[in-house]
């Protein structure tokens, strides 16, 4: 069974949980700037390694020291619970 | 002193010397299509490597198994000779 898509009021519960995710219709996306590409690069492998571990994949974005994560599900069509549990981890690595 | 902006001539010339590189406007980009994530990735470190010793460093959009790269020299504006001979290098990964 796919998993179900959240409503706009769980959406905005989630995001009051978030540090510094935005909803952008169906997805939910973070901005970083970090000090220098090296920098950014080495957080994306770290997002990369929590995307592998849930099976479940942002887009990412990096230019130069600036990295644009997004996430939705697209086999839902939205938002699931998978997003926010992906984005809860990625914002706990600091 | 700034390293000098290529000719259309001259990026028409250089295209035809690389894989798989448009040019759209003022960059040139490629796309990738790999196995999986985790292979979008290891491409996406190798490049990294070539754009840390050339000081050059391509925009890098991963979508799972998918990989697009952007290059330009920002500093002048529009398309110069670093862009092609990173290229040329990333043509060489493999």
């Amino acid at each position: 069974m796919p998993i179900e898509l959240l409503s706009d009021t769980d959406i905005q519960r989630q995001l009051t949980t978030l540090q510094g995710w935005e909803r952008v219709g169906k997805e939910i996306t973070k901005r970083y700037k970090f000090a220098d590409f090296r920098a950014a690069l080495a957080f994306v492998n770290q997002v990369a390694d929590l995307a592998e571990a849930a099976d479940h994949h942002p887009d990412i974005i990096i230019r130069y020291n600036r990295v644009t994560l997004t996430l939705s599900t697209h086999s839902a069509g939205g938002l699931t619970e998978n997003d926010f549990q992906l984005a809860h981890q990625i914002d706990r690595l600091g």
